[in-house]
Formats: structure tokens, C-alpha cells, sequence
């Protein structure tokens, strides 16, 4: 990386997205700052000017240019600080790049099922245990007996996921369920993830998100 | 292509997400067998073998492997058939990449936008509108000067926006609204788009997709 690059993350620490971003620029080695926003009480005039559409965190940017997007940034990432023997998100193959972009696409509907267990009530907060843990049922089946999604190393669809194994203590105190028991296999691979450097230092403690869980269903009157 | 080579796609002809698929394979000149699912009314074996996860069309079934999600179909055609003169559909510079697939993972919110106009009622079918059309705008600023989202070329986010013109007569039926108006750039642009044979044929005739939703709302109740 040149002197002259500058590279800025903008992110605000539970977002299991922001931690996508977190992951993909620490396996590749890159420096940057990082720039807490509040997005829940005070979104940045630097986070308007950066990501207008959506005015969310993670924004990338690099050189004075953002990009938006989690995924979108993490293949950024991928493409741009390529070689030198740096590691490698996406693979090589046409049809496996495709069927790592369909799960990563999947993996981001898997927020939203666990999102209704800590913001819906009654029937809701059913459907939602229901959902996630069938969907983190079938992300297990995926994995197999590889020990990463990508293979022998953390890829793509590993980065799109193991954010939200900060969150699993939220779902379980809201929920009322065991992942561990659920998915054991899976809970062993993100214990294998966490292990990595690059993982560990992105994922916060899951009491802390529990207790900022606690916070947000406050302010949104669901503490019931 | 090799005359080994069997490419299929499954697709129900008003799905804009199909349509994509069409068009990326027509610009590519890639031959393929067209297999028709009703998915409103009958699910077939194949769909459902072929995309287990979400069971929707459409499904890009290349020598036997499926493909599925609209994007991800077209970036594959996008890589697998590269060289010879065919066309590129994403830009090559990493950041022009990264903001066509920004773009184009926002145009997907723009079809739930324009789906609370025919299926909701009341004050949802206003936000709905201007939701639409606020999106529109948005893409027509995006568009600038330039003949094409790609620039002198039809590209990824121009495949991504483009069915959805066939559908515009149905939103201005329900929402009593002329995007023309509103958007006299974007309009052009889209016409623009129609001149090319890749996207003629792909694009139903906007009538048929409003008798297709007239249907849908007596399916579903919505016939106020």
C-alpha cells in the first residue's frame, strides 16, 4: 500500500456488518482509521455526506471515495489489495464465486430472522427463533466437514457470517434457545474463526451487544 | 461455447429478475433451452430441486449446476463467458465495480417499493409512490449525461434497472402517476435500452403485466 493511500472505515461497533469490513481489511493487512458513528442517536454529517442513500454504517473510504455496502466493500477489499501473497476471499472458480455470492446474499437475510426475536413480541418472536435456527441449520449443512466455509482457509461467505456469533447470546437470552445445542458444528466453526486475529479483534463481547440490545428494545418500547 | 456446454434457465416471463438473466445471456450470445415456471400457481419438481433455499425463479441451470439470485446469475454470465469481443458488464476498475454493484443491490429495493403500490392499500399506496419515485430520481441523477449506467455501453446496472420498465405502466395504473414526467431522462434512457434486441425480447409487453397483476390482486384480496 502506497504512502499516499487513506484508508477510513466508518462503523459503529455491534453492526455485524461494519464487522465484515473489520475482518476482510485486518486478513489483508491494511491499515486504516477507524471512525466511530452512533448511528442510533447521531448519524455524522461525515456519514450523510459519504452513504446518502442508506446513511448506514460500514462506509469505506478510500482515498476521499466511499463504498457502501458490506459485501460490496468486503469484494472491494478482495479485488483491490490482491497478491503479494495476500489472502484470498472469493474463489478462483467461476461457479463457486456464484455460489459463495448466493450464500453470503442468504446470510444477510439471516439478521432479519433474529432481528424479530429481540424486536417482535408473541407469534413473531416464534416465526423468528424458527427461522434462524432452520437457516443456521442449512448454513451448517454447507460447511460440511470443511473447517471453513472457504475451504481450508476463512473466505467470502466465512466473513459474511461469523459477525453474528456475537449476537447468538442475544438471540439466546430473548429466545430462549441453545445455538450451541441447535448447530454444534457450526458453533465449533466459529470457535475456529475466533481464533484468527482478524476475527477476534472485529467480534465485540456478546454481553455487551446483549446489554446494547437491551438499550435499543428500550428506546423502541418492545421491553416487555 | 463448447457443444458440450447445456445451459438452461428457469424463468416465469413477468419476473423482472428474470428478465436480467435473459438479457445477460442474449448480449453474451449464449444459446440456451428456456423453461417456463408458473411460480404463482405451480412450483415445478425441477424449480424446487434447483433452488431449494428460496424456490424462485430465476435459476440458471449451466451443465447441470444451478445458479440462483438475478445478480449473481448475471455476474457469472459475466465472468464464464468473457474474451472474443463479447461484451463486459461490470467496469474493470475495482471502485467503478464496487459502486455498479452498489447501484445495482439498490435497484432491488426499488421492485418492494413499486410492489406496495398494486398489493397494499391506503396510505402505504402513497408511500409506496413516493418511494418509487424518489428512487427513480435517484437513478436518473445517477445517470447523468451518459447513454447508458455503463456509459457508452449497456452494463451491469443498466441489466439490473431495465426490466423494470416494463412494469412502469402498471405502477402508473394503480398509483395514478406518469413516470415519464417525473423522470423524462430515465424514460429515455430506457427507450434507449429497448432498441437493443437483447432487451426487446427479454422485456414483456407492459399491458400483459398489467393484466398479470390484475390477476395477482384477485389472487391475493388486494381488489379494491
Amino acid at each position: 500500500m502506497g504512502k499516499s493511500e487513506e484508508v477510513v472505515l466508518l462503523n459503529y461497533w455491534p453492526s455485524p456488518y461494519g464487522m465484515r469490513a473489520m475482518i476482510a481489511l485486518a486478513e489483508k493487512g491494511v491499515q486504516y482509521e477507524y471512525v466511530s458513528v452512533d448511528v442510533v442517536n447521531n448519524k455524522t454529517q461525515l456519514l450523510l455526506q459519504m452513504n446518502p442513500v442508506h446513511k448506514k454504517v460500514p462506509v469505506l473510504i478510500h482515498n476521499g471515495s466511499p463504498v457502501c455496502e458490506s459485501l460490496v466493500i468486503v469484494q472491494y477489499i478482495d479485488e483491490l489489495w490482491a497478491g503479494d501473497a495476500k489472502p484470498v476471499f472469493l474463489p478462483s472458480d467461476p461457479y463457486q464465486r456464484a455460489q459463495a455470492r448466493f450464500w453470503a446474499h442468504y446470510i444477510d437475510e439471516i439478521f432479519e430472522f433474529g432481528r424479530k426475536i429481540w424486536i417482535k413480541t408473541g407469534e413473531e418472536v416464534e416465526k423468528g427463533k424458527k427461522e434462524l435456527v432452520d437457516s443456521l441449520k442449512l448454513m451448517e449443512s454447507q460447511l460440511g466437514d470443511k473447517p471453513y466455509f472457504g475451504g481450508e482457509e476463512l473466505g467470502y461467505v466465512d466473513i459474511a457470517l461469523v459477525p453474528y456469533y456475537s449476537w447468538f447470546y442475544t438471540y439466546e437470552q430473548f429466545g430462549n434457545i441453545s445455538i450451541e445445542a441447535e448447530c454444534p458444528k457450526l458453533v465449533d466453526w466459529a470457535k475456529r474463526c475466533m481464533k484468527k486475529e482478524s476475527v477476534n479483534k472485529a467480534l465485540p463481547d456478546p454481553v455487551k451487544v446483549h446489554d446494547f440490545v437491551v438499550m435499543l428494545r428500550k428506546k423502541f418500547g418492545v421491553d416487555s
